[in-house]
């Protein structure tokens, strides 16, 4: 069920209503627009008598939602949404494509500092690596766990970075809420429906990977779950599924793209390392993912990608960035979006402002 | 890495080597075969230097294991895995199949009840039934919760059947793990690499079903995470894959039973209630499983299935159970196995008996 | 349209009917049953008005097929089709499984005689060997052609067994309907409507394969090709369809079998050398191809596998066909179905018969 | 087996090299590139023996080709092959895009010329139509055959476009050689090997689509089917594949792009249209298989998709391929690739040139 609120209708209608919603044992989600605030409703005893809210004050219409998603549904927010970070101009889901890249693990203060200072000055606004790896094999390298977490909260600290890493339980998730800005689900996870809850309950906004064989309906659900729970800043990330097709280590499918767009007013991203597995064709499909029309890219970088403890295979060379940044800023102007330039440059920007 | 001892090796010889192993840093797994035991060594940090190994009382060589998969190769352990259950005549991956039936959600102590005494009856010697059930949409029923584990637990005193129910997080795990006999861990978290790690604490057998898009390296390697914390008593279960195929939910992948049985030593069962998804073909996929060699069948069985709260569509009436064993055990004759007869018939026996 | 005739119509009714249809710019197929014969009737242009239909004498009613397939369809025709063959008891889609073995390629006159006396010896009632080799490289063996084909036309005059061959082309396709006993259509020409309507034309039955992502709608569709060009007598074939899974060459999908025996009512055969790709596999897949319901089996079966010129590698050797042959005969008749007994024997229990 | 001509072997020499591999059996394959010609061998009796050939003047070296695919593979002809036509500036796999549009099937000659005259105006330097159609039902429109390729004939002469349409059989091929400029051979034929052998014994160039779940590999090896006949003007083409996402008709796989670029010479072009199958995404992926790198586009247009005969809902109104081409337009010039101006305008500047 979903309450439309008048035009202008007051906050304290819309407070009134989300109140009654309560009362009668369900959950309201108030979701503003530009043009006006729906209440989402979920709760798991069946429907709503909707007799009771039609008649409060603001009220203009309650409509039955049919989909299987709601509060993701473009028809409960027909605006995007645009995820802020608080302190920073930086946004996920605006004009500007967000960029995040880094290694696939943190493996040590000094590659990750190297790869950090090498993908800010290329103008990327976040800064990725994993803390937490979810690994095929119980004896592959898993991560250095809160250490991880420390070392890339001192590289927000140093670059001005943004830090997007993953949870992948209970415990990682808490203390990624601490430490980063972005909490990362993985494609494993994106059914665990324990931890996407708790993703819900979390402070900061959620990075929702496509499972490996996941529909687009499934994949909205997973996001409806963390929604459900009352975290609103979530983005999509599609990162190949799994085919016949040996070329490649996924299929990246770029159309979910525009296929997100549609449906949901949710941000969706494009991580062309995890979905090729290959990096010669990180860069090209970078180039598709923008033109396709995603809100920006997740690519793995590292300075000695031979040697990488994962992931090696599919992670450019800090200057394939570089010249994959210059490739992406000049097709997203295309579609009327921004590439932030380097950092270097903003920092010159930013000081010659004070 | 493998230490094989001699055939005549004493268990204080066993007993030395695995205390050397643990004390260069490693884990070691006994693991007692027919001839002769053999030790796992697994750990994080690289390879051992087998020459202090090699020169101990009672070993016979220490061989270097390539394959990804360690604990669970049939390298390790030639003989098959027969999984016991204490105060239990009942076995998993012995002669007999092993029979787990019941319905796909508790529903109510009533239902269950009714649906227990008729699986029984049947020769079932396990009940299935979700507490906790992983939902595509979060307002869709999710189980009972411990309330269901209770009423399962009356079920066991009841009918003398086995429980099986499926853990999602670690809460539910140590819930399930207390009431239960067999821990469930469902294919959305077959991935679930934090989760499988904790099974691998638990006190009880593992059900583990493949992932809807798992390969059968990723499978044997989920297995080997519960393994490798110490668990060796795990059940794999096929239970259908996605494809491109629309006639069933999903594709009942048979050929991965004689493909598990040459690679591992652990028993593995076929659920073709989820491997079909469809009532009508659940009888014929059955007879395929128990033909192809499974150790046994994991089936939805439903009172009421069209007013069931999850997977109506694929549960089978109690008549049609009934006629589902009658023909299994037909096909197992054929195969040198066997499907017990009624617990009824079981009841009289054992009571003329005493 | 479907014209259902009265359970008493007469043929001479039947035969008025049929050229009612043709005069109205349709073409009639006239589909006898054991109760009532249906007339399906097809054609390009549109529907056809009933009325004049109707009011014909042993008319019952005239019932319009939404299904895109009409006449592989269970709804025009309830009885099983049972394929026969001039001069022999053998049939296919009857009590008794067809079973169907050979190499996949002949490639002498030796090889060809040695296995198909081992294969007639251990029961089965047709030899398959490939003439006109599909091959995905254009630089492998393609076969021998027409020789080739002369060869198995004396291996029937040998050993009574009757001859499955592939055609790729119209021309090899009139050479196969000349030489052959079944024209088989292989997976990669199950859409090659151009050769589908061809077989249609043909004088013997067409074994059609499943395209390798096929649905079972397309499936069918592809029947209907060959059905609706006036050849009747088509029997299906699962070999496997492609998905991620790389334990095997292909997923064999058993499900299909259920659910083509509801849908339609042309026999459905299994092939499980194609459908796994691996030797290992095809004996117990053989076992599940029975137990699951199928109406036969062909096998790929080599004296010398390891020097096979295609398909070695899924090959059975002789003797472990004629264990196969034993495992699925005590399968098939706990379905109530039989499989012959050796070549051997029927030879002598016919010519003591004389 | 590979010959490699140094940079200076005259003519003279090449040809005295190609006669002396036809005289030994096999099939000689000249490829003439930007530095020197080599000479591909094909035939089916196994190895060459190279001494006769290195000893031959002119002759720099022979090397022998492990990969399956020869004479398709960059290692033996480095250069990018451009397809040209003759009597005409355009080209496919040089500078500009090429861009083929037009409606699924030829409905009637007003339909075609008036989806011409569009596509013509906008840009487009190919029109395609089918006159047969490869339909999953018999009873479906199956194209107008001659009639529609003598409708394409005279959009030829009428707009300057070049035809390319689809050929099913041999009958069929023969008249698309006559009437049209490019032969498709479609998805469903991919691996139809007499069709392709037969293509590769026509005069005109052949358009190549991937198989619904054909990998690289097999894609790659039908290319070399036609090219061992002899026509060595091919353009393959990315349709979309089979996967089990739902949200488009196909999965659309870019990644083959680059793949097929790094491995062969042959030009590339992607077919949104199929590849989606639903309009609103046609545009976005076209974006997308631009920026990704594609030599080209083949879109569906179609003045009245909601009653066309075929395709309608993946076709586009001739006012959406305006804006498309206007978009992608944008994105060739980032890539340094030009898409033509509307053949108004270069009718005009031809004209004016005069």
């Amino acid at each position: 069920m979903l309450v439309v609120m008048q035009a202008l209708a007051t906050e304290e209608q819309v407070r009134a209503v989300c109140q009654k919603i309560e009362s009668l044992g369900y959950r309201a989600h108030s979701m503003p627009g530009a043009q006006r605030t729906a209440i989402g409703i979920t709760g798991n005893q069946g429907e709503v008598e909707p007799g009771a809210l039609e008649e409060m004050p603001g009220v203009q219409e309650v409509i039955r939602v049919t989909k299987a998603y709601k509060l993701v549904s473009r028809d409960t927010k027909p605006d995007n949404t645009i995820i802020k970070f608080p302190g920073s101009a930086v946004t996920i889901g605006g004009r500007d494509l967000a960029i995040i890249a880094g290694p696939c693990g943190i493996e040590s203060r000094d590659q990750a500092f190297t790869i950090a200072e090498r993908v800010a000055r290329a103008g990327a606004q976040f800064f990725r690596g994993g803390a937490y790896k979810p690994r095929t094999s119980p004896y592959s390298f898993q991560g250095l766990g809160e250490e991880g977490l420390k070392i890339m909260a001192e590289i927000r600290d140093r670059f001005g970075l943004l830090i997007v890493t993953e949870a992948v339980d209970y415990e990682s998730l808490a203390l990624v809420d601490q430490y980063a800005d972005v909490i990362q689900i993985g494609a494993r996870n994106m059914q665990n429906f324990s931890l996407l809850k708790r993703a819900g309950r979390a402070h900061k906004p959620v990075l929702l990977k496509r499972g490996i064989s996941a529909t687009l309906e499934e994949f909205l659900m997973a996001a409806e779950y963390i929604m459900s729970e009352g975290n609103y800043n979530i983005v999509l990330c599609e990162r190949g599924v799994r085919t016949f097709a040996d070329h490649t280590r996924n299929t990246l499918d770029l159309s979910i793209v525009p296929a997100v767009q549609r449906l949901s007013h949710l941000p969706i991203l494009v991580d062309p390392s995890h979905g090729t597995g290959k990096r010669n064709k990180v860069t090209p499909l970078s180039r598709a993912a923008v033109a396709v029309g995603a809100d920006g890219l997740i690519v793995e970088v590292h300075n000695d990608p031979d040697r990488a403890l994962s992931d090696g295979m599919q992670s450019l060379f800090p200057d394939q960035f570089d010249a994959l940044m210059a490739q992406v800023r000049q097709i997203a102007a295309v579609l009327g979006r921004g590439v932030p330039a380097s950092n270097h440059v903003r920092a010159e920007a930013t000081s010659s402002a004070d």
